[in-house]
């Protein structure tokens, strides 16, 4: 069995990132600029818009976070993703999710200057990533397409299980490992909570990808021996041990599937490291105007 | 088995957007207005224009055809795109694919304005469709989600086998049958050229949609008892017993297939009329700004 490092390997990816800044900075180019916008204060959000931040200043990007109240209107929102989306210094920018209740988030997200929109969730990148045409790729799926390329592992013809059909994990997962590309090129199958064989699909998988926010779900009766998983759960429960009171817990039951896996990503550790490089190296290719001009 | 009868399901749909179109008319409404771009003298180009004219004439549509011989310039097409998406009297428009060798078709694609791209190949609406908002879907797809609902076929759960993977009917239709949505909820396996199990995968298959172009390829040894299936190809066979000098073959050696098939679609006669009542009921949609406004 394999640990899929997603600690070292994205790591090694804001070395690469800082380099290529360093060699911006020299050339005198300009420096990417990623702008955060936070909305209250629920921990979960706090924490993910703080290691934005500070990735930002670890690989030498620019960075500015943008926070509202609780209260804010989805008029002022909208205001201020106007802002960001005029602002030429500011080469993409997130809104952290999720909003309040009386704020529209698709709203929000088509609001967004996809040109800029560096989390992939719009629709213009969304589209496009599913008829194979450049475009920013959501940081989740963009950070295990980075780790079965660094581990070098094999996925032309081999059957990948995708348990969840979120808009920001599952669907796009089966839309890239199903394009004609490394990785990719697989038989893919999408599991929900309405599958009638979800237990049978996974035991033929070769590869799962687990993205159902459902704590310890894959079990070692329904993997086959020498499987890939990706665990892409990130649960916060409640625990005694840690100093924080909470600990992060996967969509797999590390401890029994990880003896029948060939690979296998931890959690923390594994998917969670990545997903904030891919939102870093999205950045960049917006700051290089790589996919847009 | 039970067969579906896409002519006899897009004569009656035929019929009700006739009627739609007489109620509008009676309210002093605009009548949609679909416009058809035909580069070229492709064979089967002309027949598929000729027919989506006609039909708009049963309906009762206004239509109008643009045509361009084979040596138009992609600007000179650009600029008719540009044209047809600034006149206020077209609701909808479409570019007969294939275009010759020496205009990109991605590019025209993406000129035309998603508001009015009934064909449903833009990146907004690809994108909006995958996420599950308002969009136009594209004819082939919507067909197949119409006969499946009016012949109250059940989906959710079940087990749906996508053959092919190209943009126009494989991946949407993947996306469609995974959607929290009836007809949806399925359980959906995309199998195509580079797949390893695609055998096993069919063998075990609630629903197939073939969408190979791969004339009779899905044969009786690779579906079990009772299985749905919807045949999408429609090869251009040469034939001496036919007028036309050619004869259209679907994906499905039908007749050793059907027999183990609670419902199956012909061909010709099943997805292919369907494909453009689609159309037309997007150009429906468009005319009355049901989608967008």
């Amino acid at each position: 069995m394999h640990l899929i490092d997603g600690k070292a390997v994205s790591a090694q990816i804001k070395l690469e990132i800082a380099e290529e800044v360093g060699r911006i900075r020299e050339a005198g180019g300009k420096i990417p600029h990623l702008a955060a916008v936070l909305v209250g204060h629920d921990g979960g959000s706090e924490t993910y818009v703080a290691s934005k931040v500070r990735t930002c200043e670890e690989v030498g990007f620019k960075s500015s976070l943008i926070r509202y109240e609780e209260d804010v209107t989805e008029e002022e929102l909208l205001a201020c993703v106007e802002r960001l989306n005029g602002d030429p210094d500011v080469d993409g920018f997130i809104v952290q999710l999720p909003l309040p209740a009386h704020i529209s988030e698709q709203k929000i997200i088509e609001a967004i200057d996809y040109r800029k929109d560096v989390d992939g969730f719009h629709p213009v990148n969304a589209g496009r990533m599913s008829i194979g045409l450049p475009c920013f790729i959501s940081a989740t799926p963009a950070g295990i397409l980075e780790l079965l390329k660094r581990y070098e592992i094999e996925t032309k013809g081999k059957h990948c299980v995708v348990l969840g059909r979120s808009n920001i994990v599952g669907k796009p997962m089966a839309m890239l490992m199903m394009q004609k590309a490394y990785p990719g090129d697989c038989t893919v199958t999408v599991c929900h909570s309405r599958s009638e064989n979800l237990k049978e699909m996974c035991l033929r998988a070769d590869i799962i990808i687990v993205a159902l926010g459902a704590p310890e779900f894959l079990k070692a009766d329904m993997v086959k021996e020498g499987v890939i998983v990706i665990d892409v759960g990130t649960t916060r429960m409640p625990s005694s041990v840690t100093k924080s009171g909470f600990k992060l817990v996967g969509d797999v039951k590390f401890d029994e599937v990880s003896p029948k896996c060939s690979y296998i990503t931890p959690v923390p550790g594994g998917v969670g490291p990545m997903t904030i490089v891919s939102l870093m190296k999205n950045t960049l290719l917006a700051g290089k105007k790589a996919i847009y001009t």
